[in-house]
């Protein structure tokens, strides 16, 4: 429970939370709660033997500061992969940061003073909240319809604001919270709209390879590898969903002016990233050990979504409505009408089963009708009984509005 | 050479050394200048052993989150290695960081708006006056003489400022780049000083536990273990030079107040420290392996300062003075009147020999007729030649400035 919870810990909109888990503490839960792997999920037999093999130079180097931007061989090995994904790496710089939370922390340090508007997805990450906020900026959600952030709504708030917003701020792929992916229309859309306004994109692409089918990856298409004219976008990724959270490794790909500045505020964050862990996932990206990996998170990803979305549609009573996730961690689910799902919550927990709330998400940390279900941390095996208690959390609070209404 | 001088590259004062650096890229170089342990040093055949044993549930612990505030079962064992050095667990909370220098950001973060005052040494740490630049703080230097920073200049510079300084920086035990540890009626005055003035005082203790002789080891007592009244004390201590910078693992110990709102930031700068390198730290530290790799250290860095000591006094010219460590990595060199190091460092760095400027510490960037040998990094077969072409290059400007005054 601890570490499912560890990553939201301290966010100012998770303390309702927070005080209800502790009502919970000592029971056997079931958590939808956490956005991270499964334990059993990690490539624990693939880092063993890069780790007994490592040569005696390399390991002693793990031990060793590095440079502040990265350890070489794995920038390297990141410019190849990002290439791949089709990023401009001829006119962008890697940086190799600690977590890709630190990349965001930086380009906000870089970019925002208190006061300073930065706008974002509603929903939206809730770690990305917790570091605007740190930062004193005055956050803005807009809403999103189920092909991404709602382009007129956008527009509105650009030209409502008496000052530039710093950056936008997305995650285009597999979203987190929401469960979907843009549309390659919207991506272009917005594109546009930003185009020449000033406003930075922040593109948060860390569940990228977390497609479900084959057919689909193009979908994934990062919008800076989309050659926008007029728009400045800062691009960052993580390991922690393709090798473990654990190693804290995370980088971002950004202009050499950027980058610049970027580099000196994280000298000034932690000197540079831990060599031991950057030396393990280069071996893991150089050995060949990412590709068959990612093969087998797919498919136990897609498992864990597809049994989730049958029992879903077992179980929950009238009037609930969710996503069909293609790819990422987490179904959206959209509670029946003046439905809260902090209440929800309360009866789930006594039941036993956790979720995070939807009013966590929120910029303002009050639209709370939705609530988000990760499939990627629950055993399959407790999926159903899950789902089963979750129902007849919501079916309670149903009666008891309908009651309490008449 | 890269590796030597990363966790300078970025700092403002060390711009100059890195245009130098650059002349002698591809050389065979004697580096006198990384203040980081030699790769040869690290335990490497300890954490094997750890690694190879560790039990599988822990092992796909450390590939996950983990809470913000550290590895619990790391947490326990600071607070009891702390507590062995007479630090007051009770009162106070740890948290750990992403290396030390991490908590010295946090606290800045914390404590520190652009313009604020921040009282250090003169000399001082380079990375931490890296951190509070980055922050925009005003850093005032005070001198120190061979038993630490001295009083009275103390008191004058706060007594004549128009603002209360936010903090003062202090590294009481073997001191970087000066090399001495404060004497134990220093440390009492200090805080006597300060007692009342609402300054805070941030003690870097990171190389507590590496005195030469044990009888000596009562010196080492940390300021915030002495009982102080009126003093708010931070203790930040790391692990970069009792295991490896490589882990980036360091801590904080402070009041309950002051760490709610680290802990606060921290979330915000990369939500947790890597799990990975916090098991394998704990491991080290409840399997008994860090009190005999610590004997080994101690007699290692002895040996090379007893080398390096007995080379200066053979080759280096009248008028060059340096103080003899009792413990830690530097020997802090005076130049002959009128010499500066950065004259020296380039006559230095053509014969293949490199160390670390005396302005790279001031944080003014002026003061220069010192420099910085760090003897922890160089292999012990080097040191008699590094020192000897060291003290040609002195000799050399020696003769250009006494060519050129007359």
């Amino acid at each position: 429970m601890e570490y499912a919870f560890s990553h939201m810990v301290n966010s100012v909109h998770a303390r309702d939370v927070m005080l209800l888990m502790k009502q919970s503490s000592g029971k056997n839960m079931i958590s939808f709660a956490g956005g991270m792997p499964n334990n059993e999920l990690f490539p624990v037999k693939e880092i063993d033997e890069i780790y007994f093999s490592l040569p005696d130079n390399l390991k002693k180097l793990c031990f060793q500061y590095g440079p502040t931007s990265g350890y070489p061989p794995l920038v390297s090995s990141l410019e190849k992969y990002l290439s791949q994904k089709g990023l401009p790496l001829q006119e962008n710089k890697v940086l190799i940061t600690t977590g890709s939370l630190q990349a965001i922390s930086i380009i906000t340090q870089e970019f925002v003073n208190k006061g300073d508007v930065i706008l974002t997805e509603n929903p939206c990450f809730v770690g990305a909240l917790t570091v605007f906020e740190t930062y004193g900026a005055k956050i803005l959600g807009i809403p999103m319809d189920e092909q991404g952030i709602r382009i007129p709504a956008l527009k509105e708030m650009i030209s409502s604001l008496g000052q530039k917003p710093k950056f936008l701020y997305l995650t285009p792929n597999y979203h987190n919270p929401a469960g979907l992916i843009y549309s390659p229309e919207r991506k272009k859309a917005l594109l546009e709209t930003l185009a020449g306004t000033g406003i930075i994109l922040l593109e948060d692409d860390a569940y990228n390879d977390l497609y479900f089918e084959e057919a689909e990856k193009h979908l994934t298409l990062p919008m800076k590898a989309m050659e926008a004219k007029g728009v400045e976008i800062v691009y960052t990724g993580s390991f922690s969903k393709i090798l473990g959270p654990g190693f804290r490794l995370g980088y971002m790909l950004c202009s050499p002016e950027i980058f610049d500045k970027a580099e000196t505020i994280k000298q000034a964050l932690d000197a540079c990233t831990s060599n031991f862990n950057q030396i393990l996932a280069n071996e893991f990206m150089v050995r060949g050990k990412l590709a068959p990996y990612l093969t087998f998170l797919r498919k136990e990803y897609a498992e864990r979504k597809t049994l989730l979305l049958t029992c879903l549609k077992k179980y929950m009573p009238d009037g609930v409505r969710w996503n069909e996730p293609k790819g990422g961690f987490y179904v959206w689910l959209t509670l029946p009408e003046k439905l809260l799902s902090v209440d929800v919550f309360k009866e789930s927990v006594k039941r036993g089963v956790v979720f995070v709330t939807g009013r966590t998400f929120d910029p303002a940390g009050k639209k709370d009708n939705c609530l988000r279900l990760a499939f990627s941390n629950v055993p399959k095996d407790e999926i159903e009984s899950g789902v089963q208690i979750l129902a007849e959390a919501i079916s309670t609070v149903m009666e008891f509005q309908n009651y309490t209404s008449v």
